[in-house]
């Protein structure tokens, strides 16, 4: 359904590819651009392995690849030093040279990991993502960005490591868990107020989760749509010093209360629907929203079951948002939206605002209206 | 007394500056291409930090800069994920933006983990060497290679992440223990023998290791003369897929004495003299160099106190030689040198001739030439 060339700075043939079955493709593909034989290490989890690994190294083998593969335990604790370095023990282990390919079949904690993996392993080989999560499929895949975790914040430390290739099978997001299917969403919804009401529209016109899950032709469209707009977006902006940083509406907020929560209650999709909440507060706070924004965003988060407030006060939240990486200079930077379609970088919004911001989200607003001033 | 401009597919402003007293000018060198007020971050050990971490410190907050310092302890065992946990947090913790700047002060292990740090903090911030070694000031630290160790071997991880500026300042050498100095001769002997014979002729002029470190004209003019020959071969081929490949003389063999001996009693420099003796064997077996080649080595790594045999037998080496990241699709690379200033690569020399080079290097010879084949 798609095969786009993605040119950047970092690599000049990089590809992406997407269709309903292209798991069982793996191998023929990867064979067009990376001949066998070589190594090929698959990474994953135990939650997705049972659905996918099988058919991937059947695909890879048949296609003269030799496969290794390595198990991550699931979840952002794998983001982490440890388990980076037990996958680079056992990729070393396995043999690895500088013509082997690592492929990350998984969702977006798999395709960080394993993508901080390859760009550092031997100091960097052949990358692949085959992302089996919606925001994997329609974001994190795309466009080289890697990252482990930090006890002060998410993604703090990384690198920019251009797959060769990415493979998107939409058939694998049928065995999404709902929650992780929901999550997705939430990025999908920010492809919407940055590129125009047009996703926004079919969305509400699915009426729920249950309707879109329904039509899979629809699944494909939104899915193929979002991975156009994360190329192009790449293609112009590979180190986001511009319009790549759009990208992180909602996450200004989203990375912070991930970080404050620990890691364990909120899925990545669910702390930015509540951080582009956030956001557009803020948008109308500082006059570059219309009031209606914060309810129409509101409404289609909550047609899909995502989460729209956080049980954590502002004063938890602050010191996380100062550490956040996406910060130049010591300012903070939100992407503020004024409309589907209209979007704008802001850098260190007074801190007054902020606060406002986060009290908007906070499920048990604060009655002390004193505390202005806090956050600076 | 140099000035070189270092540009690459990674970076086109590089820059390479050498001079006696460098190290005060650091701060309005550096103020030169990345104005200050910026927050600069120093890595140090500290064994290093006692003889010039002050003078860093007072040139750079002269030029304006907000400095920050962070020791790490001396030694190969700080390339490992513990130190660069640390050393990444202690970076985020003191305010570190995409604005700052790393500043490796030390010799080789500071260079490499400082290295690899600032090109994986927050996805890569600006990184500037300032060797204080020899083998820093002359290889290490010039060319945007990093490392971290791995159980398997040495160097095993990293990145290619060029420093935007390269500060060499021959005073510093005055302070390195002799043993320091001498392990960096060998480094600056494998520069002789790859780029032609003047190197080494100047060397067997001054005599030996007190000769050398009486004449400070000497030194300079040696050390600007690697840093030159690092340079160019650097702009050429700065991935590794050629010439570059070459400045690994001695190394196959040397990182495998390194990893064998897990880092403890070896120099980088003692293993690469005792590395560039098998390679030298290795070339005479292989009827590329004359059988006179591995003697005249010896001669002059002798003259400089460098060891030429290892205690380690064959058989504990070679597991480590097929673990070297030099390998491709399986194979290992050797360099090999016919006579100072012809050296040519060779993929997979016979296991027969690599343990014949293996026990020329062995200090207490193996009696049994039955062995053969067994390195297979």
């Amino acid at each position: 359904m798609l095969d786009l060339e993605l040119s950047t700075s970092l690599r000049s043939d990089g590809r992406v590819r997407a269709e309903r079955g292209a798991l069982r493709k793996l191998g023929g593909w990867l064979q067009e651009i990376l001949p066998a034989p070589r190594k090929v290490v698959l990474v994953s989890d135990r939650n997705v392995a049972p659905f996918c690994l099988d058919a991937a190294e059947e695909s890879l083998a048949q296609a003269g690849f030799h496969t290794h593969a390595i198990l991550v335990p699931p979840g952002e604790e794998s983001k982490s030093l440890k388990t980076l370095g037990n996958v680079w023990d056992r990729m070393l282990a396995s043999g690895v040279d500088r013509d082997s390919v690592v492929i990350a079949l998984g969702g977006g904690v798999v395709g960080d990991l394993a993508g901080f993996a390859a760009a550092t392993l031997l100091r960097g080989i052949e990358l692949v993502q085959v992302p089996t999560s919606l925001v994997g499929q329609i974001d994190s895949a795309i466009g080289g960005k890697n990252g482990l975790n930090r006890p002060l914040g998410k993604n703090l430390v990384g690198t920019f490591h251009q797959p060769r290739l990415v493979v998107i099978d939409p058939d694998l997001l049928s065995t999404l868990p709902e929650r992780d299917f929901r999550s997705g969403l939430a990025e999908m919804i920010k492809y919407g107020y940055l590129r125009g009401p047009t996703i926004l529209d079919k969305l509400r016109a699915a009426g729920d989760l249950e309707g879109l899950r329904s039509k899979p032709e629809l699944i494909d469209e939104l899915v193929a749509r979002c991975v156009t707009i994360k190329v192009e977006i790449v293609r112009k902006d590979e180190r986001e010093s511009g319009e790549r940083a759009l990208l992180n509406f909602g996450h200004t907020v989203g990375h912070a209360l991930e970080a404050a929560d620990e890691y364990k209650s909120l899925l990545h999709g669910e702390a930015v629907a509540i951080g582009m909440v956030a956001a557009s507060f803020l948008s109308v706070d500082l006059g570059y929203a219309p009031a209606t924004l914060p309810a129409e965003l509101s409404e289609i988060l909550e047609r899909y079951g995502l989460p729209l407030t956080t049980p954590l006060p502002p004063d938890r939240v602050l010191p996380y948002l100062s550490a956040d990486k996406k910060r130049r200079a010591g300012k903070s930077r939100w992407v503020l939206v004024a409309r589907a379609g209209e979007a704008r970088l802001v850098e260190d919004p007074p801190a007054t605002h902020v606060r406002r911001a986060l009290e908007a989200i906070h499920s048990e607003p604060a009655k002390d209206s004193t505390s202005d001033g806090v956050a600076a």
